[in-house]
């Protein structure tokens, strides 16, 4: 009588979470400083300080009722204005608060936009490798998802094999640049062409095709520009997340943009919010609303994920491992030692390093290297990088 | 392309929705003191002092990263452990952390638990008048509802109509008591009649019939006593939120509590994980976490809700007008003056008083009178329902 599928999600076990309790353990065995944990995408820096200023300031001008009463569905229209005012400023695209629907969270603003485009018997592409909860998420949406391996050392985009998987059933394409789990960034060369191949393929099978552009780690590079898609693509929903850029994961805030230039963006902008409303999303955690409304544009100090960028990559590739140098967001993602890469991560395992096998990112024999830690767990880590590298050499 | 039926379900004109509006368009006319809005259930006490006091604490102990990252999906051990200690102190009941799920508020914890327990082609009863947005979360996990309408000046359950419409589809009857938009407490007799009819009718048809407790009035009661349904029904489910009891409705906090008693509770535990999960709810807002753990069993002071209560349905009976005094939540269920709410309503318009007509609760020929407001607003406003009585009495 309980529904199996609901249940299979909620016992299935997560990869992630399982190295988190085996590290928990492991710590408590050994000492927490002789474990090299790489695998949460946890910010571990803190929020600036001008989010916790505001927090307290707003708790402190008296309004108790007014600041932590409802807002309307799609939030509160001064913070709405303030987002689609910064849209303007930053990326020179006529964003307005009728564009926005203040979200609790990347993945509220994920779940809302595919149940907002996805009909019966729709596909979703996701270009691999990806963050392995699109599965879910398009499933909740009743979406079959498709899914196209990017081309090379830098997973770029592989025109050829899109154009083979676009069919008259398409309605969306998830793309996620700065990436988890790669660190890269779609050059605008890429953008254009996908934009290109999109409209062409809209046209040849009547129907609009839209980009889902997942953001969360926008703010998180280190030089390279990220280009605003819907600048390049019409039929465009932003989602965005303050969970990285402020450091701010477990408050549950960011905004989904209907670009005003998407096929009846009205109409879809409404279907975002039944969405949302359908799966109990309204209104977005109000006091975090004031806070971004305050605090959108600020980023928390990147320049340390940087250190931890520059360190870990250099000592990596010098040692000997293949990976290509992330543009963005705070993984690296590096080729293992052998085929399988659960059994490589066991055999990481033993020098105390754990790292995500990315089997269910849909790209076999890779690892994901989440380098939001401490600096010293990196410098740390590197002589058992090194001798797990050592290991190989000798079979 | 886009999906119609939430495109429908975001365009879909509100009721409550438009009388705000109109609300504040004569508010500007006339000014807001000669305006009578009873239209919302937006609590109108601060809340307590304790929760903004935790606010500050919170930020200003320093740590950020813990603060604002992610808990686990369920919502941090601590806070958990916390709500399960208050359950068994406050209700003898025995719950354990392994029982509770931190939602983002009451329909977070809606949503999550319908699609739980619904399985395809499955029914779930509404007891009339109900909250009209319980009929979009159903559709949500794709249940049919069917819709028992209470008996009686009361709106009491009706044990006949519930024996017939409960059939072999049946998979939960969703309880809400105090009741919005009644205010009616179901009685514990009436409790142990209903369990007594699922128990009997689960086992008629083999399959376990889930009691859904949406409590998110439970603490704003005037003297009477709300059973704590777990106590009476193995397979209950309580579904509970903060937005009322601590006046924090746009922070979007709020719990599941699967009973342990129920069959198989821990694949139901893992249902309502997955199906939040599939939704994109993971790790309620994570500083609200932290406050409800330090002020859960506050509440905001009831006493002026109650005055409000006084006030209005002592004013509205001496009158003439015909009303169950209500034993809980901020709302009192009037009967119109005549069989169509919806023109009664534009009647009162014309007084400055602003209704809501309840036909979209599932009771025709009834008023919503919200009495969240001013002492002022209730005061000022007896001369206007006198003048539409009199109106009625003149035809």
């Amino acid at each position: 009588m309980i529904n199996k599928k609901m249940a299979d999600l909620g016992n299935q076990p997560s990869v992630i979470r399982e190295i988190f309790e085996y590290s928990l353990r492991r710590k408590a065995e050994i000492g927490a400083e002789n474990v090299y944990d790489f695998s949460l995408g946890n910010p571990s820096i803190p929020a600036p300080k001008m989010v916790d200023d505001t927090i307290k300031e707003l708790v402190e001008s008296g309004d108790s009722v007014a600041l932590h009463g409802y807002t309307s569905a799609q939030g509160a229209m001064p913070v709405r204005e303030q987002i689609a005012a910064n849209i303007n400023a930053r990326f020179g695209f006529p964003a307005s608060a009728k564009n926005i629907y203040i979200t609790c969270g990347a993945a509220a603003s994920l779940t809302s936009t595919l149940k907002a485009v996805v009909n019966d018997g729709d596909e979703v592409i996701l270009l691999a490798p990806y963050f392995p909860e699109y599965n879910v998420f398009c499933a909740n949406a009743g979406a079959k998802t498709v899914v196209v391996l990017g081309k090379g050392d830098n997973f770029s985009l592989d025109f050829d094999a899109l154009d083979k998987a676009i069919n008259k059933n398409t309605s969306a394409i998830i793309v996620n640049s700065p990436n988890n789990p790669t660190g890269a960034i779609i050059p605008e060369s890429d953008i254009i062409k996908l934009a290109s191949l999109l409209n062409k393929k809209s046209q040849e099978f009547g129907r609009a095709i839209y980009i889902i552009a997942d953001e969360p780690y926008r703010e998180l590079t280190y030089g390279d520009d990220v280009p605003y898609i819907p600048t390049f693509y019409n039929n465009t929903v932003v989602c965005y997340s303050y969970s990285k850029s402020l450091s701010l994961p477990g408050e549950r805030i960011g905004y989904v943009f209907v670009s005003p230039n998407c096929d009846a963006a009205a109409d879809l902008f409404a279907a975002v919010c039944g969405a949302a409303r359908s799966m109990g999303y309204v209104c977005a955690p109000s006091l975090m609303q004031r806070v971004i409304a305050k605090c959108d544009g600020e980023t928390s100090d990147v320049s340390l994920y940087n250190k931890n960028r520059e360190l870990l990559y250099n000592s990596l590739t010098e040692i000997g491992y293949k990976a290509v140098k992330p543009q963005g967001a705070f993984y690296l993602f590096m080729k293992a030692l052998e085929d399988d890469a659960n059994a490589f991560c066991e055999k990481a395992k033993k020098h105390e390093l754990l790292l995500v096998p990315a089997d269910s990112f849909g790209a076999k024999g890779y690892v994901r290297i989440s380098y939001c830690v401490a600096y010293d767990t990196i410098k740390n880590s590197i002589p058992a990088f090194k001798a797990l590298f050592e290991e190989y050499k000798d079979r």
